[in-house]
């Protein structure tokens, strides 16, 4: 790891003196002290990617929820738990010359989230969950006016009709690319080692075959150095 | 690990012949493909305890929900996702001598979980989630009629009034021991290497120092020896 690290400090590639921000990781919303809401993402995409960054030169600032693998050495971690501290995080990590929003942020967080521990009464209530949407962190960052990263690029997780899902999140939230995969459970992507994507672009679709998500990694890392060169 | 496997088969201790259930670990009960509800536990208590057991000789049957910590070597793993699927895998690890109910299990699921992944619908609109409540895994086995373990033991997590909600616990569920721990965030205990239990009995609560989750599961797997002896 210490080899990484110096390896990626000393790094000369296509990326030297970028600042990249990646995110990456799942979001934990809580529910209360003891309870929250999750969602299925290892994190191994997110981590993936900003070890290629930063095998390229890149200075990375990794900004990452409770992901099941470690962050990749060479880059700067910053740990959250909630979509509102992400947000806050790659607000702080700004201005940059990129950034990749890899993480799998909750849409929504409990409103009335409790400072005790929620009890079953007994009688078989049910508890009354009220949710607020999250900041959505894609969108305020693609949607900057001054100091908008020259390269906004977002994920889609999806179960089915991948490309118009993931296009038209694209044209909704302003980013550049949307880095689209099909999480449908058949798939076992989702928490596996593999990844089919799909990148939507300003020109359109571009399906790749599946590959280890470290292979998608380095084809990504290599276009954003292309992008920004 | 191998050698800690042969141990414990070889392990010619007071619980040898004895066969004892552990579950441990938290459960996650789906929203949709990608998001699920799950609960703080690191599996860390539930594992030191099948540790201890199977190091007192016994045979154990450990149900695990998707722990940090991994299971220990020397019992047979059933791993589990949901709250009724652990309770179908106590069932038939059934008859057992001891039942030990260390998971932190979900009380309630989601009762219209989506095969596809929830959208936001750009309206600001927030997704209905109806709950239905899980079945009671340690008052079902508590209060089982023929086949019930000689000894069933039930943890509480509690954030307050830890002696008087466990007490309570213990007369509601049917069970013999409750090991009650105080979860507050300030304690640091949830997802820490320490515990301070409670141990509620039919004779009446006894508060054991703060001691490492190890020291607990030695303290309690020695007390399951002699009550079964």
């Amino acid at each position: 790891e210490i080899v990484a690290a110096i390896e990626a400090a000393l790094a000369d590639g296509p990326l030297k003196g970028r600042r990249i921000i990646v995110t990456s990781g799942p979001t934990h919303e809580p529910i209360d002290p003891v309870r929250y809401i999750a969602n299925r993402s290892s994190g191994a995409q997110g981590t993936a990617l900003a070890r290629a960054l930063a095998g390229l030169g890149a200075e990375v600032v990794f900004v990452t929820g409770p992901a099941d693998v470690p962050p990749p050495a060479g880059v700067t971690v910053e740990r959250v738990e909630t979509a509102r501290q992400m947000l806050a995080a790659v607000e702080d990590a700004l201005p940059a010359d990129a950034a990749v929003f890899a993480a799998a942020v909750a849409d929504w967080r409990v409103a009335n989230a409790s400072a005790s521990k929620v009890k079953k009464d007994g009688g078989g209530r049910l508890p009354a969950l009220e949710f607020a949407e999250n900041p959505d962190i894609l969108a305020r960052v693609a949607q900057m006016g001054d100091g908008r990263p020259a390269l906004v690029v977002g994920f889609a997780a999806e179960t089915d009709d991948v490309i118009a899902h993931a296009t038209a999140k694209r044209g909704r939230k302003g980013c550049d690319w949307i880095v689209a995969n099909d999480v449908s459970p058949a798939t076992g992507i989702m928490g596996g080692t593999e990844n089919a994507v799909t990148l939507i672009t300003a020109e359109g679709a571009q399906s790749w075959p599946r590959m280890a998500k470290e292979q998608v990694a380095n084809r990504l890392a290599q276009m954003i150095a292309e992008a920004l060169a």
